[in-house]
C-alpha cells in the first residue's frame, strides 16, 4: 500500500499526494519508509516562505504568484501553516471562495497544515509536506506563515526564498514592520500599495534595509550577499506581481551562483533531524520510564514536594 | 553567590531579580541551583497572559492593569515575550517612553525576553521568568505574547488567565480574530473602543463566544465552565480598565472555586518538565555522539545519501 503512495506521488498524482499528506502528518505506519523512499527525488524544488502579519494579503498575493507561475507552465505547490489564510480550514467566512483560482487548477496543489496538535510538531509535519510536494515534481512550493516563533524559526530553514508581506494602515507602519522575523527577509512586499501609507512604507523599509536593521542571513560560507529588493504590489488587482516573480527567480539564481543553495540544503536537513531526534529520544524514554511513574514525578512538582531540575536529575539518573 | 542571588530574590530586591532571570536565560552555572531553591516559594503569583497581534495596544493595557493594581498596592511583574512589544528590547522607535509610568516605579518589574537564541528555549526561559517573579513576590504578573506557534501555547500552559486583546481596523475584524490561539482566551478584549468598527467587533466576539466558536477550555476535572466576557477598553485613555481588572479576578476566584488552579498547576509542571527533559536528552545525545559524527550524519542526509528517518534509526542503534 505505501509503494503505490510512493508510486502515486513521484507520478504527481494529486489524491496519492493529499493521501501521502496526510498520513506523514498523523504518523501513520509507513509514514518514515514513505518519506525515505521520496527523499532522494527531492531537491528539485524552490520552497518560497511568505510570512506576514494577517491582514497583509498573504494569500491573495500566493494566489497571484501561481497564477504568474502556471501562465509559464510551472506545477504550483501551497502549503499554508497561518491558521488565519484563507487557504486554511480556519477561514470562517468563505474566504475560501476567493481562492478559486488556484485551487481548480490541478497544477496548483493546495494544502493547510493543522496549526495544533500535528504529531512530531507543526514544523516536522510542515518540512515532510514539502519534501512531498518536492518529490512530486512541483517546481514552485510556497510556504504562507505568520512568522512568528520557534515553529516558524524552522519552517523558515526549510525554505530557499523568504518573502516578507507588509500592509500599510495595519496599526502603526512601524509595529508592522517590528512584527517578528523580518530581519530573515530575502524579498520585503509592500501590499496593499493602493493604501495610504504605502509609499512611505516603501521608503521605511529601505531605510532600515540600507541602514543594516534589516537584512537577509548573511551567506556564511561565501559572505556574498543579496541585495534585498522592496516590491510594491496590489495583489488584488493583480499590479506588481510581474515584478515580484523576476526578483524570487533573480534571489534563486543567486542562491545557485553563490553555493547559497547547498547552505540552505545543510541547513534544513540539519533542522528536520534534530527534531526527529529529539521527538524519538523523549518518546522513547517516556514509555521506558512508564506512564505512572512520569505521572508520579508531574504531581510531586506540581506540588512543590520536588523542584523541576532535581526532578530531571532523579530521572536521568535511572 | 548563587546563595546571595536567592535571598535577594525572596527579599524582592529588583536588581537581584534581574541578575537571576539573566542567570536562568543563559543557563549559567547555578541556574538549576537557583531554580530550585525558589521553587518551593513559589505557586502564589496570579499569572495573566496577554495575548494579540501588534498593534493591538497590548503594552498600553498591561500598562494601565498595572496602574490600576499598583493603587491597590499589589506588586505587578511584566515579562513581554513580543518582540513587537513596547516593553521589549525590540522597540526601535521611542516606544519605551510611553512605558515610564510602569518602569519608574519599584513595585513594578519589567522584563522582555530574547524572542531566539535563549538557551533551551523561549518558553523555557520564560517559564523560568515567571517562577523568579513569582517567588519575589510579584502578587500579578503579566506575561505579553503574539499568540502564535508552539512557544506561545507553552508559555499560555504556564498562565491562569488568558486575556486576547484584538482592535478593529486591523484588516479585516474577522481576520484579526482568526489569527492564532483565539480559542484559548479567558476574557476577550477589544481595545482602541474608540475605533469604528469596536462594537461590532465586540458583537462578532460574543456571537462567536455563544455559538461555540470561541470560548476558554473546559475545566477537565469539574466540568464547570467560565462564562468568557468580552470588555471594551481605550488604553491610552484609561476607560475600560476597572472594569476589565473585575473581570480577571473574577476568573481568578473562579479558578480557585472549582479547582482550575491546581489543575493549572499540573499541566504548568508537565510543560516544564516536558521542555527540560527533551533539551537535556538531546544534548546529552549530541556529546555521547560527538560532533564531527554529527556533522557527518548531516552532511550524508543533506546530500541525500541517506534519508532522514534512516540517519535517525542509524543514530539510535549506536
Amino acid at each position: 500500500m505505501i509503494s503505490a503512495l510512493i508510486e502515486g506521488v513521484l507520478a504527481g498524482e494529486t489524491r496519492s499526494i493529499a493521501r501521502a499528506i496526510s498520513c506523514v502528518e498523523e504518523r501513520r505506519t509507513g509514514a518514515y519508509e514513505l518519506l525515505d523512499a521520496l527523499y532522494p527525488h527531492t531537491g528539485e524544488a524552490h520552497v518560497i516562505g511568505v510570512t506576514g502579519a494577517p491582514g497583509t494579503g498573504k494569500s491573495t498575493l500566493i494566489n497571484q504568484l501561481a497564477r504568474a507561475y502556471r501562465r509559464r507552465g510551472t506545477r504550483v505547490g501551497i502549503i499554508a501553516v497561518d491558521p488565519s489564510s484563507a487557504f486554511s480550514g480556519g477561514a470562517l467566512l468563505g474566504d475560501r471562495i476567493r481562492m478559486r483560482d488556484a485551487t481548480v487548477d490541478s497544477g496548483v496543489f493546495v494544502r493547510s497544515m493543522a496549526t495544533r496538535g500535528a504529531q512530531g510538531g507543526l514544523a516536522g509535519a510542515t518540512i515532510d509536506a514539502i519534501c512531498i510536494l518536492d518529490a512530486a515534481g512541483y517546481a514552485k512550493v510556497f510556504v504562507e506563515t505568520i512568522g512568528v516563533g520557534q515553529d516558524e524559526i524552522d519552517v523558515a530553514r526549510a525554505t530557499h526564498t523568504t518573502l516578507v508581506v507588509e500592509a500599510p494602515g495595519l496599526g502603526d507602519d512601524i509595529q508592522a514592520i517590528k512584527a517578528g522575523l523580518t530581519e530573515i527577509g530575502d524579498i520585503y512586499v509592500v501590499n496593499k500599495a493602493d493604501r495610504d501609507g504605502a509609499d512611505q512604507a516603501v521608503r521605511a523599509l529601505q531605510m532600515m534595509l540600507e541602514g543594516g536593521i534589516l537584512g537577509s542571513e548573511p551567506a556564511e560560507t561565501t559572505g556574498n550577499t543579496w541585495r534585498v529588493p522592496v516590491c510594491e504590489t496590489n495583489a488584488l488587482e493583480g499590479t506588481g506581481i510581474a515584478g515580484l516573480v523576476r526578483e524570487i527567480e533573480a534571489h534563486r539564481a543567486h542562491l545557485q551562483q553563490h553555493g547559497g543553495l547547498e547552505e540552505k540544503e545543510r541547513l534544513r536537513a540539519k533542522t528536520g533531524l534534530e527534531a526527529l531526534l529529539r521527538e524519538e529520544l523523549m518518546s522513547r524514554f517516556v514509555a521506558r520510564l512508564g506512564p505512572e511513574e512520569w505521572e508520579n514525578v508531574i504531581s510531586r512538582v506540581a506540588t512543590r514536594h520536588m523542584g523541576p531540575h532535581e526532578a530531571i536529575a532523579h530521572l536521568l539518573a535511572r
